[in-house]
């Protein structure tokens, strides 16, 4: 039986994950919709053969709908995830969890008392073929223990509303949880450094932007931010280990010599980098719910997040090395 | 409604053609299976919920199969073939289409009677991403025209059962047919030439052996087949243009610096190496079912490839360049 | 007429500059050595039919010898420097220029005060072609202003005489200068770094370390120094600039594919690496004599990586962000 | 003592030589040249402190000079390397040793009744860092025999006076040379192909063509030669051995990511590819010849390139297969 499912939200990213889910993901259809541009959701739930609800709150609680993905505005997420789980369904939610660290809480916290497993953060790094490569040779100790990380998320170019604070927010929040879960660690520091800045920036947003972070065992590791790069879409991921160093490589597949160079191509942007990696995301998540053990980033990976973007936000506002610490992880996510 | 899928043939790449279309391809899953093995048959039957059928004949002729896949042993595909245009129904036939050029012509023939394109030969290649690109690339004449192809298929190892003749029937057949598709030209001459053998070859075996194939423009192709490389599955493909070299370029997810080597890691076989162009096969098949319009390899091109396989052997033999001519290419297939 | 070299210090580095200057380099040859281990001097002076001198002062001093290079035991480059700059005699001095800042200082002076550029120091970085193009695209500002550097210094082992701070003044000392000279902007700052530790290090030496510098217009550099990375001798110097990144290549000369890899060599030792720059840097020497124009890293370049170290030193001691403050630069360097 | 060099032929590459010699190489100076274009020789000779000769005898017979370059109009080169070794003087001469195989014949027989080895060919290729690995690596064996070398060599652009024959005379003859001594193995027969041309060319010259060799031992070479290609000067030989492949890589400096692509530079002429090997010859002739032990390219490789051009030429013309078969090698050269 394949499972039925509502998706809140219908922008950009919840039209990818529909057609995603109906046309790549075997087991699951899309049921039902919402949005608050009314209109446009209805338009598409008619295409889709789907069926319209006026909220968020209406969809989860139809029997239409066995399981739940927000991809709605962001201060929204909170307030659908705690419904979702209201209801025991479970729900997929894109990144960020909440809008803050105490959002977040309220999730785990009512996630536990539900005493089960229910929601998925939207950390797709997870599932690219190259950071699985990485996370199996760290966990092989095949080059020795990780020391050092040397990262960069550059994105070609930002617009006027993209300001300070969503380097961290949006864009290295990928970082923030992909290595955290590629090093089974949790964070005890942030330091930011802000370097001299591109000519391409605006008056409102810092570009590039420099995080060090600090894991529990002492690994260090340098991200770069750069969100007006102008060259493309590139992530950087090197792990320095004792014996040897493992990067991901730059997806390409094929070479050209041209006009005096030996080129690959750089990905434009995000989805062209990471589109196998969000089909496996949803491949795997309904496989998951099929035999019923969620194997995906949790509310408590989301709360971690989240705790280390506060004191990121804080230790670029100082500029000074600020400590992060997370209470006890509940026993239902270890 | 999704499609119906009858499998005539549950040997290895039967049974991953199986997985295939029941976990990645959404519309279609596997009602009915046949093998001459008939008891693994019937207990994978049981296991998938699939009804056995003593005779592929009886599974294509059944009303719960509306669409079938051929990958049984290869001298019994022309009939499965036959027989599925024969009702009418759409058929995907691993290769080769027939054992011999005759055998596709026949194919070709019954085809053309029935007035309507049912076959697709499993020329996977054609779904790689990289061939796409370099395909693009030829297309839009962004580096002039094509004027050699450097090309290499090379296999870490080959057994005692693998012939000489193999090399051309079972390996560069995969290039003889992705070539003509990528150039969009028919073949007009074929050489081989032989030479120093490795030491890891038998009698039986010339390996490694070099296949030069000429295009109706003038196109000259060098392709090395070399099944005892050693070192791992190996595909090259480099297109020499006007103004520029477009190549395949090994695919790599991570890159290590390790004991004096700065290394990625080549593919250990062909199922690691093109398992994505596999899984898009499937899809554009259902899909191009769906909308009523076969849009992969045709009854024709099965053909083609015999008859230029048919120059191949003969150009061994006699160690002189052989023509290569087809009759004119039916309607149906233009 | 070539020039006659005395080289004081006939250790490895001292003979190996021996041999170069008198098989590579066209225009100068050793007509004189001196050492404190006076029979393997005088062994070698007879190989080479040169003189030997029982002290660095009267080699100095002799109308056979018209330019010196200084290959010593450290605490004795100084008062070499002095000597020839007495003399008003070229010397090049490999680094450190002398043990401290003070005592760069003093040649400074004394250099100022004879009123004639005499001193070069063995930053062999410089004439590295790789350090080169790098140069040349940051003043040419093809890719816009510099933002962040990015880079690695790593050696594949260190034994036991090798401490936590010669991670700086051994091994760093050649991308402080390399970097000053590259993006030409002093340092205003430095903040040492020190991650999890590789068990292959010992007790009195910290491995990996990590240094960040800050220039003058802001520019950011993080340089990785891991002085037992176990698998070669690596250097990386990725610049990133405003519309692009540039990057030292690691040099191959043949690629290779076995064993299931795809690798290139990776250099063993800093010899093998940059064998080309250190005959570069004494061609480029001698012609710069010849035509009495110096234009090789100064005794101000000496003192100012001098002053930078102390600064790395007391940021590792104190682990905060430490300023580093030149006087005027003399008019003499401008 | 410092060997005193006489160049004939004081063109373009003959002044490279020049400024070589004086400034790269240690040991050896000019002293003499000799051009029929007597005006800018005499102008250079003045230049550089040499005396001007009226023929290329004179220069050979004189006193003031040891050993010999000819560098002069190739249907020169057998005169006058012929009275070199009638003065039983070292003599360089730049590829072709003479116009055809009969001519170098005539040399190698006047070297084998001199009982010396005077003569040295100009194959620079001999002495890149690339070539240099590939046949250490086919030497020792590592990946045990040499089965086929896949190879190209290619130009930016020819001008109206290149013609057909001179890709093999002109640039083919590179590889001739280069393979034969990087197998250590003669020739047994040579065929050509000519592919599809580019629009590049003109109506003299066939552009592209394919060269296959086979050699004694049953290895297949399969030669591209492309001197229109546009894309700059681009060298490939990748030899598959029998439990790998090794082949030269493309020498870069720095690799740069800007504009989607990430690329390094190919380099834009022979000179920039081939600077190293140049010098590196010279270095090596003049050190063998104060050794009195010829280690380069002998008269008798010249003799065995020019017999391999002729078939190629024969091979060319007919389209066939055709033999190549040289006379037994005299002790000389042995």
């Amino acid at each position: 039986m394949d499972l039925k499912v509502g998706v809140i939200g219908t922008g950009a990213i919840g039209i990818e994950h529909i057609k995603r889910i109906n046309e790549k993901v075997q087991g699951a259809y899309v049921t039902a919709v919402s949005d608050i541009n009314v209109e446009q959701a209805q338009r598409l739930a008619n295409q889709i053969d789907a069926v319209f609800f006026e909220t968020g709150e209406e969809l989860i609680a139809s029997p239409d709908v066995a399981i739940v993905v927000v991809t709605s505005w962001d201060p929204t997420h909170e307030k659908y995830v705690l419904e979702a789980i209201k209801h025991g369904k479970y729900v997929f939610c894109e990144k960020p969890l909440a809008t803050d660290s105490a959002g977040c809480k309220r999730i785990v916290d009512a996630e536990v008392k539900a005493g089960k497993k229910l929601v998925q953060v939207g950390f797709m790094r997870r599932y690219d073929r190259g950071y699985i490569e990485l996370k199996e040779a760290i966990e092989t100790k095949k080059f020795g223990e990780p020391l050092m990380l040397h990262c960069a998320h550059r994105n070609p170019t930002a617009d006027e509303n993209y300001l300070t604070p969503m380097a961290i927010i949006n864009t290295g929040i990928h970082e923030i949880d992909a290595l955290r879960w590629l090093l089974q660690e949790d964070y005890v520091s942030a330091q930011m450094i802000l370097p001299k800045q591109t000519s391409f920036t605006h008056e409102k947003l810092h570009d590039p932007q420099m995080l060090i972070l600090e894991t529990v065992s002492g690994i260090h590791i340098d991200l770069e931010i750069f969100v007006n790069c102008q060259f493309g879409y590139d992530i950087k991921c090197d792990v320095v280990c004792e014996t040897g160093e493992i990067g991901l490589e730059d997806p390409a597949y094929t070479h050209v010599k041209a006009k005096g160079k030996n080129y690959t191509k750089i990905a434009p942007d995000w989805q062209t980098r990471f589109v196998e990696a969000y089909d496996y995301e949803f491949e795997l998540w309904v496989r998951s719910i099929q035999t019923g053990n969620l194997t995906g980033p949790t509310a408590w990976d989301g709360y971690a997040a989240a705790v280390t973007m506060d004191a990121c936000g804080k230790a670029r506002d100082t500029g000074e090395r600020t400590l992060i610490q997370l209470p006890e992880c509940p026993a239902l996510y270890k």
